[in-house]
């Protein structure tokens, strides 16, 4: 497999904390290489001291430029042509990686994907999955802020994507696929969800209809699909609502001495409860239906987040998951052509 | 104050668990009284045994249909004439009662409400309100789910309608306002949220701009104001995922001797975080904007949840609300028309 190309510029962290995660990376995965995006003078001293065996998987790509967390997209596609965002968006375009990683600003790895890359035929605009903790295992949940909307159409092509990557990605068999909606019976939602269901209900994906925010969780459905204002809110959401349970354990705890004691003895158990939720474990959230894999790694994203983002655009490159989606899109474009309804 | 009508025959429980969820609200608040809305056989059986002290401050008003759980909205204002809810509700229209409490058919309510009371003067839609748990005590989070969608000019009434009940209901002096959105400087949403940011940044309000899924519980914000299909999505993925966490941990405290005896000593600890995040506590959403008080319990709340509402909706009465409201919004259209920009 070709390098997977990492920019280790951009994000929340100095950039050793991303050349210790691409390291965590190499380690965990044998067969993976990388191709290091930046300031080499930031770069080649922590390459430099590594084992012979290492430094041969790794490479290095000079970027003279940084995307900022506060910058526009418009204004990075148009000033940043040498910064390791793009840098690293462009090895995949021209072939030399086989994905890209990036922790910096979503906006700006969003347009120049799209710029760069750009969509698979069928594919109006890409989305942006990630594996969210659910009773099952996980729950594949797509769009997660891409796109501030969607059309009926658009995530219809959501779902078949969603599909493609649970059962390649993930190996999940026939991937139960729902429609996020508000209510049950009362009132289901405005006419674009509306729309939707109706041509979900008559493709090929084994659509489960409609579900509500609390079963992304229930492990009654295993990609959950919406548009990217609702998907961003829902992930942040969920994220708000794990920090303030975790920090009110916290408190508790430290709330007197019998509740102290109590912790220490129970804190092997709830880290173990922590690590299967830990939003780290999670990290790496994948813009797809573009030409080129593209892993977005959470702004925050320490070294051993960084280290999973890495992973995940591994295995997805691995598992040929464009050439996957190009296929599922062209035989349901093809289909929809011919006015089928199985 | 008026009693508050209670509609004992919707939700997923039995009538005899919010005849429970009644009497409890009667022992809490000593001033209330309630109008028991239902089947007289029902009622009359758990009433008569009361004390007599307690006997006088409940009255009962028979209804002799129910509207059931997966009844459409339409059919419910057509042919449940004599349906609990809408008894309860013509009970505020009247002047009989100062305010409905409900369990049943979200969509249902929200129509006869709507049809029953109409909204406010400068209130194009009543909007659904509840307290969420947050780091500085509670959220005020609102359209969880009336409408699914919003416009501009909606969501700027819905903050106004927010403000107030932070302030007059639970006694907030200058609450902060929020606009829900997605990201901070990358994409700032779709063109809805932007054009309801500039008519709030030019509010009266105390408005601290876009705030994102994670500031529900940061305690940096006292209202978020979103449409009612994020909003509903938002507070179902809370939910969810606080099941996930709770699910985890009863999961792991159960796997092995030693984890069973951690979990005795940090049973103590965990209830008091589980209690003080309990949405139980936080039971009783109120429909605002309509010239009368309209409280939503959650279908799945026990007697104890019920009697949240009860609370909540007695507590929103006295503090004359919809009075609060009205002035505020007509203070609103009047600087509107005005064209002011202070």
């Amino acid at each position: 497999m070709l390098p997977i190309a990492i920019d280790v510029m951009s994000g929340d962290h100095a950039p050793p904390e991303y050349v210790t995660g691409a390291l965590q990376a190499l380690r965990e995965d044998a067969a993976l290489r990388v191709l290091l995006v930046g300031d080499p003078a930031l770069i080649e001293p922590r390459v430099a001291p590594l084992s012979a065996a290492l430094r041969a998987r790794i490479e290095t790509a000079p970027a003279s430029e940084v995307v900022s967390m506060g910058e526009s997209p418009r204004e990075a596609i148009r000033r940043k042509k040498d910064s390791s965002m793009r840098v690293a968006v462009d090895l995949v375009k021209s072939g030399r990686a086989s994905a890209c990683v990036s922790a910096g600003n979503t906006g700006a790895l969003n347009a120049i994907a799209h710029f760069v890359l750009k969509t698979l035929p069928g594919v109006e605009r890409a989305a942006i999955i990630s594996a969210i903790p659910a009773a099952h295992g996980h729950t594949h949940m797509l769009d997660l802020g891409a796109n501030t909307k969607a059309t009926p159409e658009q995530l219809g092509q959501f779902a078949a994507m969603g599909a493609i990557i649970a059962r390649d990605v993930y190996g999940l068999a026939s991937p139960r696929i729902g429609l996020l909606n508000i209510g049950e019976e009362d009132m289901k939602g405005h006419e674009v969800v509306q729309a939707a269901h109706v041509l979900l209900a008559r493709s090929r994906l084994n659509y489960v209809g409609f579900v509500e925010g609390d079963d992304i969780f229930s492990g009654d459905v295993d990609v959950v699909v919406t548009d990217g204002f609702t998907g961003n809110v829902a992930l942040k959401t969920m994220e708000g609502a794990a920090g303030l349970i975790a920090d009110r354990m916290r408190r508790e705890f430290r709330a007197s001495w019998s509740a102290r004691l109590a912790g220490m003895a129970a804190r092997p158990v709830l880290r173990r409860v922590a690590a299967s939720l830990d939003p780290r474990r999670y990290n790496g959230a994948c813009m797809v239906g573009l030409t080129g894999i593209v892993v977005k790694s959470h702004g925050r994203a320490d070294g051993v987040a960084f280290a999973r983002a890495i992973i995940t655009a591994a295995l997805a490159a691995r598992r040929g998951l464009t050439a996957h989606i190009a296929q599922a899109l062209a035989a349901q474009g093809a289909e929809t052509a011919q006015g089928s309804t199985t």
